[in-house]
């Protein structure tokens, strides 16, 4: 990686790894019939700036050197992706079909300061589910179950997906008498919500000063460290003996949510109600998740559930979702080694004999793409072991060396001066070199693209 | 397609027609061994505005709402892929393989007034081949034969891609005494590039104005009049009479090309003496592209070979390229009904018999996806005749119908009451339904995706 700070970019081999997650993560989404949509990047600032709460990282546009007036416009860049569906929705409602199931794969933009060393550019990808006026609740359980299989594909430490519901905190505050006077539940969960980067003693007494008892306090924090990998979390809540309606529904989807969730390679789903979202606009599920090794990244793939995600005043839109920060994920691993072993998708380099016969040598390579094998021809006609070198540092496993008429010293004793040598490919990693028919040899599937290669395997 | 004037956003039917658009652009880059990178989408404002003719369409950046002092960056968006591969290469130089190959996929920006209803954000598909110092020409052979061919598997109208060089008209205006007083042939060649907008008579005023005999101005546009599909361009230059050595080299470079491009089924590929391309920054080959029926839209493909691409003082880096418009190329197409047969990539809804059977449903889904079959769960247990208008309004082509418990009065007589019945599933298109075992069907490959449905065919 490399470039200007807060906007990654990456080099060949590093970018295979990206298209390899960006590739795994279409095939599940679509496999579990998610619609792709593309937004544009620029929305009005109005929409932008509606979010109070980050409007000092929004990117506006200006139009530059305009001689005519003023340059600005008001537009600015993206920050997420949930502003612009919202806005799509509304716009494309009497076309589109609801449920309507889609994700999206975008850059986003936050006008970070350069020193704080954030990214400035990012690629998220967004699954939501957005209905009009009704979104049954099963929705819920679906979004978690596609990203889980998504996370469990992924070449990537363990990912534990911490899975909450803001009825559960919101009904157990109200239960505890938190009920707005002098504080309310919105505000307790703000400060919950602090829990992954203040210690807990911290957050209890910013509860204390918010004007909660010290019994509140205490039943607080006793509720946020109740995580579990099955619905006991249930029953360890209710030890807790506070009672009210919401609570009961809030664990009723939660439970429902966890119990249904089937088991995913590499993924770990708990309830762990320390999960709270700062954010306002999550009504239920809401979701988190930490990737092993790296707690510093904070949640990697968040989410949850807007009963109001969009309204035009004759309908509500209600939406549940998750989002998958692709280069907060990526950057930090390729950091660490995470890497593939080609720098080009090519499989073959078909060697050149000397540069009157590049047309054999674009033959050959011509038939082998017929069948699907990434190929590409030398550049110029060095000696073979210059061309082999060329392939080697680009990690291409396969070079071919063109039949040619040979009437040389070198031709075998065996061979007829002048008859025409055969075609041989080398698997350049084990020097073993083989007779070969660019009409039917192929390489080995799993030599057909690059392979991922993890730092610590 | 809707949304703000110049920023195209597409439906999830018409997005399914680009995203076969870019994975078969994508797929034919890569067989050919071009590696994939994207660059970020910000540029320093220096280098945007470095060439001068396009700064009015540049858009800046600025961070809104800074309370700390001025918002602004001296950064802005891309306008195409160029300037940033040049700066990506001077960067990365140390951790490239040279000639480096790589194709590239991403949106521009250009700040046009919105009333002038051109596009301000749209996709481009570019290919490069990049070198150290020397590139050979026969990369120049190479670009133009891999856009051909990717190129020709798309679902548009046919293809003409005009090639020339900017040395075969340098050259002939050199030999005509078109030789720098009072006027250049690069001054000349930017008029003869009006040709495709402008009357020729028009073009011969201006070339006259510019201080052309008449003489001069007749041969400059018999010149731009030869445009052959095989090498005969070359004897009809001879014919014209005039003579230079820099004419002879760009009629041997071109005829190089003309002469190696294999043909490829929807393109044609011809010597157009007319393509002369405004920009300064060409050096030899120049490629155009016109597509059948839109002529309005000028080129939708151009590129060429810069020999000055990148420069770090140390090194020259000489490149060769061409640039696909995909939304250029893409949005008037859809205007004009192209489009695909579904909003969602599901090739199968499975039916819900109740609420109750929810997990036998997911069970039936899972199973498919297990085998690559993309599908999804109806949203609701509505009656089966309007789950299958769920599916028929997304384009779903398969509804299954999941075994269920029978002990009722629809049992078959044959059956035994409270046996399971069989799964079924219907072709909705056909409405032939068959028993079918959800470990083993699987629908005809082409019904897996989406089709693309052209609107004269």
């Amino acid at each position: 990686m490399t470039g200007m700070s807060g906007f990654p970019e990456l080099l060949p081999a590093e970018r295979n790894v990206e298209l390899h997650i960006l590739d795994h993560l279409r095939h599940v989404f679509e496999l579990h019939g998610f619609a792709n949509i593309e937004t544009r990047a620029v929305e009005t600032t109005d929409a932008l700036l509606q979010k109070g709460e980050i409007d000092k990282e929004v990117y506006g546009l200006t139009r530059l050197n305009v001689t005519d007036g003023d340059g600005d416009t008001d537009l600015g860049l993206h920050f997420d992706l949930t502003v612009p569906i919202a806005r799509y929705v509304l716009e494309n409602a009497g076309h589109l079909e609801f449920p309507f199931r889609r994700y999206q794969i975008q850059k986003v933009w936050r006008g970070e300061r350069p020193q704080q060393g954030r990214f400035r550019e990012f690629t998220q990808a967004d699954i939501d589910i957005v209905a009009k006026d009704e979104l049954p609740f099963h929705f819920d359980v679906e979004v978690a179950q596609v990203m889980a299989e998504a996370l469990g594909g992924l070449p990537v430490p363990h990912l534990t997906l911490q899975i909450s519901n803001r009825k559960v905190l919101e009904g157990f505050y109200l239960g505890l008498g938190v009920t707005g006077s002098p504080v309310g539940p919105t505000a307790v969960m703000q400060v919950v919500d602090k829990l992954d980067r203040v210690p807990a003693d911290a957050v209890a007494t910013q509860l204390g000063e918010l004007g909660l008892t010290e019994e509140q306090v205490t039943s607080v924090l006793a509720l946020a460290e109740i995580s579990t990998a099955d619905t006991s979390f249930v029953e360890r809540v209710r030890e807790l003996g506070v009672t009210h309606e919401l609570l009961d529904t809030g664990l009723a989807e939660l439970a429902q949510v966890i119990g249904s969730v089937r088991p995913v390679d590499g993924v770990t789903v708990v309830a762990d109600l320390r999960i709270a979202r700062g954010l306002d606009y999550y009504t239920g599920t809401v979701f988190e998740t930490r990737m092993a090794g790296y707690d510093q990244l904070g949640s990697i793939c968040s989410g949850g559930r807007y009963d109001q995600l969009a309204s035009d005043g004759r309908h509500t839109y209600p939406g549940t979702g998750i989002s998958l920060g692709v280069s907060r994920l990526l950057v930090p691993l390729l950091a660490d080694g995470l890497t593939s072993d080609r720098s080009v998708p090519s499989a073959v380099l078909v060697a050149l004999v000397d540069e009157e016969s590049r047309e054999t040598s674009n033959e050959v390579a011509s038939l082998l793409r017929a069948r699907g094998i990434p190929t590409e021809v030398a550049a110029t006609a060095q000696k073979f072991g210059k061309q082999i070198r060329y392939a080697e540092r680009r990690g291409i496993p396969f070079v071919w060396f063109p039949a040619t008429e040979r009437g040389d010293a070198q031709s075998a004793p065996h061979e007829v001066p002048g008859a025409e040598s055969a075609h041989q490919v080398r698997d350049i990693r084990s020097g073993e070199q083989v007779e070969a028919d660019p009409d039917d040899w192929t390489p080995p599937i799993d030599d057909l693209a690059p392979h991922i290669t993890e730092p610590h395997t």
